[in-house]
């Protein structure tokens, strides 16, 4: 595309670099910023820059955090003996927002995908596995994506993890709520059918 | 959502005031950005900035331009004797995209609307009335959108521009290039037909 300006164009390519951000798009959010204040730019622009300087990783979980310990792992209300293992920290948040969870996280920052060349050592496992040493902790749960890279993850730490009197659960998988039979896929409803549940189990308490 | 740092927070509600993207969006965007280098976050947000404070826009046309004069009105390759009147830079944008026109533009910076409380006197209308006392000037093609905005300011337009010897013209209307008949709109298809061209003419040169 012929942008006439070079800065324009620099401020496009930025933009277009985030993922599912095509040029058309990008071009469009760069000239809604051109149309906002000094101020309100300025503001944008320093508030990511102030982000990636100043943001820290719980040092007990690695979840996004202001803090050195994130406000999950510092609560006293939460469940200490509980420890969920998610990819990153978005699933975090998601996993929060249910208001179901009240234990800790431990954020994995990926799952093991020798395709893309991502090997048990490039995850935080060995912190996860120091962390499971505590006598304290008696379950972990798996929160991985029912794909093939998070169960390749989840067998892997599960060798890994194997202690005496250790809990390890995952996610329950099968219909989501509100979905339609004719829609689910192959894989689901037929494992939905051989693992399926007394109705009285089924029933949310 | 629980985002759990207030650094977080802040930089998803900057993307999230953006068109067309909101709060799952900017925190994916956020989350991928945090992932880079402090270089490239720091460029990203710095180049913003940049560009707002460093922007012009040419004083010939009001098209977005790094120096006063943008590179089309400064060219002595383009015909200076048509004016092609567009919306915004992305039509400008568009257009150029499409090498079919050699000629100068003139951004109005929006469209008469007065159900949104823009008048003529909020659009580079008198810039434009100047221009055309040039008795260089030949021709003006209204490049509008074909909705109710772009007919009223078309409207307005001609009248303000009426002047000896100057012709006007719009943009040719019809079904697109491609486009299959039965998925064409009524108007489109019915004044289609009643501006039938011969079969020559729709021949493209």
């Amino acid at each position: 595309m012929n942008f006439s300006s070079k800065l324009l164009e620099n401020a496009v390519n930025e933009f277009g670099s985030l993922p599912g951000i095509g040029q058309k798009t990008a071009l469009r959010l760069v000239l809604h910023l051109l149309n906002q204040d000094h101020a309100s730019v300025e503001r944008f622009g320093n508030t990511l820059i102030h982000l990636k300087n100043n943001i820290k990783f719980c040092k007990n979980c690695n979840h996004i955090s202001d803090l050195d310990i994130c406000d999950i792992c510092a609560s006293a209300k939460r469940d200490h003996q509980l420890i969920c293992v998610v990819e990153d920290s978005r699933d975090v948040m998601a996993i929060e927002n249910t208001n179901q969870y009240n234990g800790l996280y431990h954020v994995l920052n990926g799952l093991i995908s020798p395709m893309d060349g991502v090997g048990p050592g490039d995850l935080t496992i060995e912190h996860l596995v120091s962390r499971t040493q505590n006598p304290a902790i008696s379950e972990i749960i798996f929160a991985l994506s029912a794909t093939m890279e998070g169960d390749t993850t989840i067998f892997y730490l599960n060798k890994k993890l194997h202690k005496e009197n250790l809990k390890v659960s995952t996610l329950a998988r099968g219909i989501a709520f509100g979905g339609e039979i004719e829609y689910a896929d192959e894989l689901t409803l037929g494992r939905s059918i051989t693992t399926r549940v007394p109705y009285e189990n089924s029933l949310s308490k």
